[in-house]
């Protein structure tokens, strides 16, 4: 196993990808570990990385984008329980980004969820185990749903050129689909579930892999189809994920974050019905204002900087008002950017301390995102 | 932020340990994830670390163990609803080793319980997210108890050494300490937690450091105390624990594991409250009798097998009998030893084949632990 090379320990405590064999074999140099799942972070040209998902189409693994599936009479109910977001019109064949909060209003997933049909949901989540907290929910509340993680692990295509990559894997149709839309199509046999969704802001599709023992097929089957298009390997991208204002659950968020503080509070409807949880703590979060925003920040200074495991206090006339929750150099603008976690009184345009290795570094808060 | 090239993306949705720096300047080489923070698993010696600990005396970082804290009037109550066995008799100062289960009896997590107080408990964790699962409970049954991660981070000395070391930093009390019994100590003013523990079968202790930002200060303070035993870094050691069959939640348990099947059962009372979670499962998992149980496997050959990410078969007369959920080379046996989760049928003593790389490997049964 030359994995150790990577610098993780090999352990069957984690779990590899379906498509661990062919990112190797595509040269993948760094992974995240990410729901208990090598997820590849890297392939050694991080700028050429990027660029391909601005201008052309990526192949991500995102397998660890695992999906908890309810299952049964009552999976609709208990997906209305975990997400604070009406889902009453959401139709079979439609995704929904939702907000999943604890009983005080705390965030503890952003997944999108899929409704497969009446009595069927997949939550396909961010980096939290939300297959132990939906089974506690629906125990607890004895509702008759089945809770599980099912054999399917979604790869992306992303970027300008993704709709042709998906076109011409799986048929024209994939064209017409809405975001978030889904549908169930087959290449070669291998059952795949096609959506227009991804994380990032260049739009494109996931095939989530319903056979965890297809991944290097379904990896060569995409990868030779985007030839035409100079396909090639990548991942959620940081500085563009950073660019476009998408937000890391965990990266971005702490154990007090309420979805209003990172500008999800558009995704909560404060009448659904109260056995939804948390409602009742997001309903009085909002009424009273939360304590804090998420903004942008923008760096001076035009040497890049290393990401970072930590949050950088953030500073204004010596006083913290809050933490930048990530920070990466900007291929498009030049500069280091971040999000900025900040008190309800700090706004866009004020100047601010960012105290990054003992050094202050001034900066400025900016609106978000940074680039449309 | 050199931690590049370790080949573990830096990212803030990852944590570094209190002691991150202080193992950096050990010379760490690889890392593991868990509770979303980083372990070191290695210093570039393996079998030099090996030896260290069975010999000597090693300090780990382990502060990934993080303690889930259960606080308030109903937090004894809580702990018994969440862990399987009796804590009726458990006195304050006092650690028990639980399984937690979910209301199907599947074990979740087996942690240290420590009883700091009647309205005061940690649960000192293996790698799943307890923190969410005790607020889905508490909140669910509306109990009178705060549920949170403090500021909390172990350390561990193991070794025959250990104890030696132990005294020199902490003074001769702690060799009165039992097995998990623990009291509130301070070295040089940092407050710590000493505790007869660590997931050895060499002894030792865990010191829970109770302020995150003196871990550099008290690495370096037990690593001058245990000069004269020349001490030196090292980890949970996947040798050491194979041999002393010491189980790793998640690496040898699945989604169906339940504690009857990978020798918990003497930390189960199935005469606890009908509240506990899971027991009622447990009561007739426990009548019909487990389908699997855990055995060791030795196989044949003297060439080191590399550790992999993924169970291999365990294969009798051709026919799949159960799973080699870890395996290892041996220093002590000079063979290559794992665990077996295999069907109640199957006995210590027969014949196996394990399939590994697509290659039959033959083996034999045995029972566990392989070294005493």
């Amino acid at each position: 196993m030359t994995a150790r090379i990577f610098g993780i320990a090999p352990s069957t405590r984690l779990r590899p990808s379906p498509y661990f064999e062919a990112t190797r074999a595509e040269g993948v140099t760094s992974f995240t570990v990410y729901n208990r799942m090598l997820m590849p972070t890297g392939y050694g040209d991080p700028e050429g990385e990027y660029w391909r998902l601005i201008n052309g189409v990526a192949l991500w693994d995102v397998a660890c984008e695992r999906q908890v599936e309810l299952r049964g009479p009552d999976a609709g109910r208990l997906a209305q329980i975990l997400a604070a977001r009406d889902l009453g019109k959401c139709a079979q064949g439609q995704g929904r980004y939702v907000a999943l909060c604890d009983h005080a209003g705390t965030l503890i997933n952003d997944p999108i969820l899929l409704k497969l049909a009446d009595d069927r949901f997949w939550l396909s989540i961010a980096d939290s185990n939300i297959l132990l907290w939906a089974r506690a929910i629906a125990d607890e509340r004895r509702l008759n749903v089945t809770v599980s993680e099912p054999d399917v692990s979604p790869m992306a295509v992303q970027g300008p050129k993704a709709e042709d990559v998906a076109a011409a894997v799986f048929g024209d149709w994939v064209r017409g689909l809405r975001r978030f839309q889904f549908r169930h199509a087959a290449v070669e046999g291998i059952p795949v579930v096609v959506a227009r969704s991804g994380w990032s802001k260049q739009g494109g599709f996931e095939f989530y892999l319903m056979d965890g023992s297809k991944g290097s097929q379904l990896w060569s089957i995409v990868r030779e189809a985007g030839r035409p298009w100079e396909i090639g390997p990548g991942n959620p991208n940081h500085c563009e994920r950073v660019e476009g204002g998408l937000l890391s659950y965990g990266g971005d968020t702490d154990d007090a974050t309420n979805p209003f503080e990172v500008r999800l509070g558009r995704y909560v409807d404060l009448d659904v019905p109260d056995e939804v949880i948390g409602i009742a703590a997001l309903r009085r979060i909002h009424a009273e204002g939360p304590r804090r925003h998420q903004l942008g920040v923008v760096l001076d200074g035009a040497a890049p900087v290393e990401p970072g495991f930590t949050w950088a206090n953030i500073r204004q006339g010596g006083r913290k008002v809050g933490d930048m929750t990530t920070c990466v150099w900007s291929f498009r603008l030049r500069r280091n950017i971040g999000f900025a976690l900040v008190a309800r009184a700090c706004a866009a345009g004020e100047d601010v301390e960012v105290v990054m290795g003992g050094r202050a570094v001034s900066g400025r808060l900016v609106d978000l995102p940074f680039v449309r």
